[in-house]
């Protein structure tokens, strides 16, 4: 069993009010394949790099127990570079730079040795090439997506093509607002299903992340952090911690996908404390375990007596 | 026993994007007591409105059942009037204009049958008037309190003396930031609650609400709705419903906090359903009993299994 990423392998630069980096390593498939190693053994990257990628990345994926057989290398080329700048509240940011470099002639050829992978998570890249990466797997189990404004509005029809494709879409309020075309996310999330995907995650940063199925919706809390550094890769380290629990679990069921929401957002709590995805390889899995722990108890409602046999 | 609260009584004016309502029976007094009314028999009101104040909106809160000794009528003044226009996504309004009127020489004076209150709620008001008010009853069991961004900018002194006299302050994350002058919530809370409550709960809107106490932090759901019509006093009948079960549990554990939270939050999630507080009049206590199951469905976690023993 295994799990196959494809995503932007990046230079981050970020700056918020309280603290700024430079060129980190970045991008969604760098944050979601670190985190579903944790989960699983087999986790394996499509990507390319530029001949600027430096060892010590490289490096820091390969001690991560990632698979980088699909990572390309453009000698020639430069590694995509995304500067980014956090409000003072840390939930909205502005892009100030973004330059695709290798990104923009991206045709990924999968390794033989990743046809027959089992859970596929297409990260955010322009819809036709994750539609590109999923012709090649030979016969996947789930396939999970992640997608951003820029292609919403510019790739509208590609990206429908894709979500047709596609068991469970991962995305912000936003996005789900902008996809629909309709500012109630109830609404919005019932649109979005009937483009394709049986299950749908809104992730909300700071507010949590709605999961809707046929047979529910279900509401799960964020985690209450006193000291947010970064939240730059927390919607990709979450993806990595829900399709990790997915393959972990080898079911579907409602309690698969709501515990899988849970584990995602473990990942993601874990990523905003630190500038990049450093903190994603010190990680145990008694860490995980004790904030999973953290989760229930911060989301656990007292049974309630109904409210007939209440009154006085 | 008995619930007090002190608040607005109010002509609300609501703009939407889909729909508008003139002249509502509106104010935080009125939602906060018609919430409230639903768990308690004995709910008294302190307010003041205006000779124009008509029969058929005293009818409405006294239909509910609510106390209406400690209204007071400036036969010559007009009743406090707010015109609020909400934004696209329902989460953000504008205040367009707002006329104290009679509430600008307001110096409440609560009947005698007043002074036992047990829970007294101190709505939405100028930070001395919530004073005079909690000053005159006796020896109150548990003093809740609210607040706006306009206290908090014009009056802080006073609003932290306030605050000094409260066990539990409910406010939303907006305000909670501003008083605290922190962008991290959980700093934020933390900040307040040296102020003097013990107990505070950061109400997000669409995003549920958070209660901070010195056992715990508890993050609660807000309904998934697809049909919100009318934001305006949710926030108010959230404290009602809060009050509510707090005096009908009869103690202030940890539990009944929690508990508490979720009623608030059923009472809010039927306000918003349709303009004006109507729908408080025609609810149930199976439709309440019923909606908190719901909540309790839309959070929970299933059990997890440690990450060391899942591992193939």
């Amino acid at each position: 069993m295994s799990i196959l990423a494809v995503g932007t392998v990046a230079f981050d630069s970020i700056d918020t009010p309280f603290g700024s980096a430079d060129r980190v390593l970045g991008g969604s498939a760098s944050y979601l394949t670190l985190a579903a190693r944790h989960f699983c053994e087999d986790v394996r990257l499509v990507g390319v790099v530029g001949g600027d990628f430096p060892d010590e990345y490289r490096r820091t994926l390969a001690d991560g127990g990632v698979d980088l057989e699909g990572l390309e290398v453009e000698e020639d080329g430069e590694t995509f570079f995304w500067h980014g700048e956090y409000h003072y509240d840390m939930n909205e940011r502005d892009t100030l730079d973004t330059q695709l470099n290798v990104l923009a002639s991206f045709e990924p050829d999968l390794p033989g040795s990743y046809l027959d992978s089992d859970i596929v998570c297409l990260g955010n890249l322009e819809p036709g090439i994750q539609r590109d990466v999923l012709d090649q797997v030979d016969d996947p189990e789930f396939v999970m997506a992640d997608t951003m404004n820029y292609w919403i509005e510019n790739t509208p029809d590609s990206l429908r093509t894709t979500l047709s494709q596609v068991d469970c879409f991962v995305i912000n309020d936003a996005e789900a607002r902008e996809l629909a075309d309709e500012p109630n996310l109830v609404r919005a999330a019932s649109l979005i299903r009937d483009m394709g995907p049986e299950t749908l995650i809104i992730k909300k940063g700071e507010h949590g992340a709605l999961l809707f199925t046929d047979h529910s919706v279900f509401s799960a809390p964020a985690y209450p952090l006193d000291d947010i550094q970064d939240p730059t890769g927390a919607g990709d380290a979450f993806a990595g911690g829900l399709a990790g629990h997915l393959y972990q679990s080898g079911g579907l069921d409602p309690e698969a996908l709501r515990r899988g929401v849970i584990y995602g957002s473990v990942m993601a709590s874990f990523v905003v404390q630190r500038y990049g995805p450093d903190k994603l390889l010190d990680l145990t899995r008694t860490d995980i375990t004790e904030r999973a722990r953290s989760f229930r108890e911060l989301a656990a409602i007292p049974t309630l007596v109904p409210l007939d046999k209440q009154l006085a």
